[in-house]
């Protein structure tokens, strides 16, 4: 898989593509990232790349043509399965978009930043737009990284122990179960005895009964999916 | 406000911190933020913080000594309003959820990682639990980055212009309207009229027709609410 991710602040993005997982990802050769500083796609004074709104307003729009000029130029390289576009108002990132977006080939990720883009890029080019929440963040970096990260991890071979990920919240619709790990006792709070029993049909069975209970009363929306 | 976040991985967090709107928070002394390495928490031999699972099972989990001694030891140095775990079965954020938080003074993330904490990790020490989104992560440390975010650039005197927070879309449960930059033409492509008349009480209005006609053809949900 490769991502070319579209942004004014790719330093914002180094660190998160630099540890743990993703890391582990890039090093193993199963993902490319390769950020693109839209700065470098202007031929405007000051490397601008963004102007006030028509209209009147608080908050600078990212103008239409450095950013046709970089994914045009992208393009012409390779074909893309999906451009996508950050933004709150797109449909909310879930795990089922994450399974589907995890087999594709190349994907473009276009961040937006201040006020957003030019409503003329989102008409263009852009063929996904995705909200990784209900809530406002500075720019689209930080919603493309976890969408990066939520996208890699279940690519083969980017987890050690591939059973994990399909242990995970979500991927059945239920919550994880608790879990518990040594000292079986810490200052008098105790591990569920169940856990430590070596029954293994038992253990199975503990964890089903309290996935269940869990998104019962944390999550019922998810019940009924 | 203080923010102090724990992980196993604070080198995966630094950037999002050393750019853009957080960079600026904290250099105008708004905010503080303190990243805590759970592994200078332990005395075990490899500086180790996770074991395996009680009960068997893929996927490691965090301990509880390391993780009591960080939080008990901020806590002998000043008082905090929320001790957080980012988790996906957490209580999902939300920006009603961001605005309540930028009030509050302390604030202690505990970042999960691999398959979570001990569960009276939770029990014990836990105030609230939020999940970024329906999706699953390789740790708690992207969710605290975009806690941080939401959050941060809500206090007052963190953005240069306060209005811009305001018209932000979910702000008034309404998706943005469309925004436009110049040129007034690219490529056969021409800004809405409206926005080029100079008639601001019939730009208002446009601009709130389109917030609507978007928010009732994307996300009708937030209408009812």
């Amino acid at each position: 898989m490769r991502i070319d991710i579209i942004t004014v602040l790719p330093e914002l993005l180094k660190s998160p593509f630099e540890a743990s997982i993703l890391k582990r990802a890039i090093e193993k050769g199963i993902v490319e990232i390769h950020f693109h500083n839209l700065r470098d796609y202007t031929d405007k004074t000051y490397n601008q790349v963004d102007d006030y709104q028509f209209g009147g307003g608080a908050g600078m729009v990212l103008m239409i043509e450095p950013i046709d000029k970089c994914i045009t130029s992208l393009k012409t390289q390779r074909e893309y399965d999906e451009v996508i576009y950050m933004t709150p108002d797109g449909i909310t990132l879930n795990q089922k978009i994450a399974n589907n977006l995890s087999i594709k080939g190349n994907l473009i990720i276009l961040c937006g930043h201040y006020k957003g883009v030019d409503q003329r890029v989102r008409d263009a080019f852009i063929t996904k737009e995705i909200s990784i929440g209900d809530y406002v963040l500075s720019g689209g970096e930080l919603g493309a990284a976890v969408l990066c990260d939520t996208i890699i991890r279940l690519i083969p071979g980017v987890l050690n122990n591939e059973t994990s990920a399909l242990t995970d919240t979500f991927q059945d619709n239920l919550l994880a179960p608790p879990v518990y790990t040594r000292p079986a006792e810490y200052k008098g709070m105790k591990v569920p005895e169940v856990l430590l029993s070596g029954n293994f049909p038992k253990i199975e069975k503990w964890r089903e009964d309290e996935a269940i209970k869990r998104t019962e009363k944390l999550r019922p929306d998810l019940l009924n999916k």
